[in-house]
């Protein structure tokens, strides 16, 4: 394996995948990692086409990870690092086989389809060497980290209350009955596990609250229910929550919420200011400050304590969070993983994210989280 | 009493009101109607120096509503409009010495300070022959009444989920301990009954979901608590709702999210489009369409349901919509009342909104309010 | 005529006029200042028609302005405030008789139809003791006059461009073919004067350039046409600026901008900041500091140098600022008159505006305005 | 050279580059196009770190062009794209060679440095087979071009008229003075030509009226100055614009645009309609139609004329549309070139632009475009 220079490989992420090639230039723009290899799908030809829309080697293309990881581990320039773009029940045995090929691991989330998996792979990553990063995309937007910096800086006191809203529509219609395989996946338990709409997005959310509030959700009383006739799993989730200081918060989350693209937002509230942010102006915190005073924080600011990597006007989409989280990840690679489970979320903030949904689908009630 | 002109007294609306000069104007733009008489405070200094200010002769400023009722009747010009911009105790005696004297009523919200009230209020009214109007103030707001009106007309297909959202921050520091006068009543069980944030405008949000679905709330699942230290009342309330078709919702007010004055809006997604408003903009209404597309409705748009009868350019404040209001209400006395719980606000919707913070106040776990 | 209370009559404003409510309420509401009397319309049956809409009493409902100012000149509680709001070409003899009359006088803009008649004004001005304002409306809002403030204080530096927009639609058709009067005086030289869109908005843009920098245009290159075939009057007119500090600018103005209401807004950069508004967010003003961090000042803001007299949620849309405007009037009416060319535009800044579009209609290449 | 896989040298974009891994990231996405070689500096060790941060290997980042074109001719994977990233005095000399070469040459505006280089690069062009594209970054956004295509489609009538603005605020002060090296070239008449802003990003704004328009600009009256003191070239540049068909408009750009990052926006009047649309929300095109209803195109419409060939969750910021730009380069070259000087703006389009800002360094008054 590389130790200035990484190869990737991914599982996952062939055509129609809509998160494979976001892995690809965020890893290539981030830390100047290649991906060089993959399982793309289990269909082989599939994944044979996928291989050369991403420009990997043919024979770097392989039937199944077990292949991968060995052919990989006898050559020179083997890959290191491991983007897993799959759905969520195969998240846990692929990154069981990387962490036993000593590969690195970098995952979409959810870390895996139910909380007892998520304790496996805790106790499996504990064992071994391989660093291990979740792409929770949001929290690699540089604006959420300065807001994470400010609170935790005390910009705007004591935290009282969060309101993190996540909505979004293309599930409005039941698309899974027409063949749409995104569609499919998701609403069926089989695949995605317990959660629908609270595992695929409202995670996000939950995460986001803890993440820029620096506090853990002590409860939580949610409803999550299928909205559109025919689904068993849910595709709409709010939830009231407590945090662990005594705050007072507002999830929502949708995913029948027609006409939203991709709308997340926050808006925080502490006794001595507040901080709103939308992914619509994703460079742009609007922070109230203790006097009752506005500032905009831009990247330009003079007075950022988070500064993004790469310049704004590269792009104010999905592709610039993942830069920064694959350049966190690497520097925790080549480094002494530091970041992991502070700015870069881990797998402590993947079992929270799995607690979350699991508990919503088995919980009643004002649900205990701590 | 005048015919097609009429006359209208205040009680309450003294020096530091905000909402009594609001009443005045939207009178007289929206349906001129003149300020006349009044018991404008129970300090009658105070109440003289209101009547100046208002321009009310002061033969015609009152000692108490008793002599202003019995003075009134005397006189050939004598009121027959009474607004009621009181504390909301004082709601339900005023208004039934208004009906005792035949003198319709328009009132602030809430209709009174408890359902128990709110009951004995309807009766009187449906023994009288006063005409009853509540100024929920966003329901005056031409967009709002669009919204109501494309629901109604199908426009998004069957209602499945409202977000409504209003956030004041100016009690976020507890300015009641330091003498402000509107704080001190509103933060005073005593003075503002169960409810705190709930039923100053956590009972706004309510009434808009219920007004612009055209659905009740079937039940309801809140959280409201004092979040500054030191009160007893409410100074926050969340909700998660079920509207009676099934469709779901989340209701979140605040006064203490700091940084914010009047933030009100809804997002309101259907079967088949949303429909999107916010204060901010207020003459403004995003419509998703069944097909995805998605139009801006303005006051200079072709196909509106519902015209607002003042030019917008005059103002997008809170005099317009009284304006409107003022209007519907005064067409209501000249005519048939036939607007009255339909398009404009009155004794039901009253009801519904007093039963919504008392319910807060005294329920657990998921509240029936049908 | 009264000391401490003001009775105020109106020319022109008779039904179908915008401008005429906006002044009645914004002197009610800015300086408890009543519309008692005027005429309304040179059609008797129209200006009494217009009365009864006023509840302006029958018989101060006069039919010429000499029979207006002999009669209120003989009441006791007769007129001391006299509102223009004629077309153009009547503005300098109406007001002259008021002048005569002792009359002060609020005058809609152009101060006059052409320069000679408002250096004609001017003199009578000075040789009479009525006092004088132009109700350039957006000198009237507080984020307006913020912007004014902080340049004059430093913020940004010395000024280096401005650029000053106002956009309307709709002029955007011959609306003049079929009967509209308000196009029809508008887009006819006869009562309009040489200026079309220029004399009518651009003006505005204009003063705004001059009010908010406090700094002369000294050269102008324009480009005004119509752009409607048949029109003779321009319906679109940008213009190039040279401030008289070197600095550089543009004004856009346009009565085809098909689908604007009404969009005034300006962006002001100096060498040390920058200050940005719209009339789509008018208590909203957007201040770029030196060391580039950017603040959004609010009513809250906690560090104005002008504040709005009236409460921000009473409205946003014109009544706010002719009130601020009447409160200023009466303020220099009852005082010595010191805001009148400061805060508050008079005759110099009316003669600014002729100027600029009489200089539009006969000027070739860079203008000198100085 | 490849058939279906094409491989890519840049000249210029060494660290500091911005615009050099926008090249990279926009031909990968867009075109699964690798950059394998190039000439990133004249200073051979920058040129070599560079090399290491795009990836490229050691032996392919040449001393000189020459040599480059020399050696990769000789490979049987040689390149068969150059990309020029040089500043601007370099672009004819880089062009040719590639001409020369028979490599395809994309190209970074300006075109060239004067007039009299872009006609000797057009005839060089029509006498060799290399194809050639200008990367006018706006030109990729899906949005502008569906401006564009509605405009042809007649979606807003007769072109009225337009303002086009494009404001920095990264040369408000003289960084040039303080070392830096974007600042210093760009300031710099030797390797600018004789424009600054004009040539730097006011030829963007110029290329964007033109573009969406369908319409040549046919007379502008420019006003174009150093106004950072010190400055021999313009850093601020407006003009007044009278299209061919009769319309008028304003261009505004500015670098001292204090607080601007890049802001450019276009609003766009014809008789029957408007077209609003600002980087700010670069995938929302705001249509108003003719009945005066307005609508809100985006990525999620149903009818879009053109639609972006990537999810535009993707990114809105630059490499998306150079991505886009990417594709129909390498669609022409694989196929017949049918899209340059259409959607895809190429040597046509550089020669207006060259002649827009050499004219305002030459011209005087109205100048005749056409």
């Amino acid at each position: 394996m590389g130790q200035t220079r990484h190869g990737m490989a991914m599982v996952g992420g062939a055509a129609g995948s809509f998160i494979g090639p976001v892995h690809q230039l965020g890893a290539k723009l981030g830390a100047q990692v290649d991906l060089v290899a993959g399982v793309f799908s289990a269909d082989r030809d599939r994944s044979l086409a996928a291989a050369v829309s991403y420009g990997v080697a043919a024979e770097r293309c392989y039937p199944d990870t077990a292949t991968m990881f060995a052919a990989e581990a006898a050559r020179d320039d083997g890959i290191d690092i491991l983007a897993i773009a799959t759905p969520n029940h195969l998240h846990l045995p692929v990154a069981i086989e990387a962490i036993t090929a000593g590969v690195h691991i970098i995952s979409d989330k959810p870390a895996t389809a139910t909380l007892a998996e998520a304790e496996i792979l805790r106790e499996a990553l504990a064992a071994g060497r391989s660093r291990y990063a979740l792409t929770y995309t949001y929290s690699g937007y540089p604006m959420v980290r300065e807001a994470r910096a400010r609170v935790a800086a005390g910009a705007i006191g004591t935290v009282r209350k969060i309101v993190v809203t996540y909505a979004q529509g293309w599930l409005a219609r039941p698309l899974e009955a027409s063949g749409n395989a995104r569609a499919a996946w998701r609403t069926d338990p089989a695949r995605s596990g317990p959660g629908g709409c609270s595992a695929d997005i409202g995670v996000h959310a939950f995460h986001l609250a803890e993440y820029v509030t620096g506090l853990r959700v002590a409860a939580m009383l949610p409803d999550a229910r299928p909205l559109v006739p025919g689904r068993t799993l849910d595709d709409d989730c709010n939830a009231l929550l407590h945090l662990e200081n005594g705050a007072g918060g507002v999830l929502i989350s949708s995913q029948v919420a027609f006409g939203e693209r991709n709308a997340l937002s926050f808006q925080l509230y502490g006794d001595g200011g507040a901080l709103h942010w939308t992914i619509d102006a994703p460079d742009r915190l609007r922070l109230v400050r203790g006097d009752g005073s506005v500032a905009l924080l831009l990247p330009t600011s003079p007075d950022l304590l988070v500064r993004g990597r790469f310049a704004p006007t590269l792009g104010q989409g999905i592709i610039m969070p993942f830069a920064e989280i694959y350049r966190d990840f690497v520097d925790a690679i080549d480094g002494d993983g530091g970041r992991i489970d502070g700015v870069l979320p881990g797998i402590e903030a993947g079992l929270r994210g799995v607690r979350f949904f699991e508990s919503i689908a088995t919980g009643t009630g004002w649900i205990d989280l701590l």
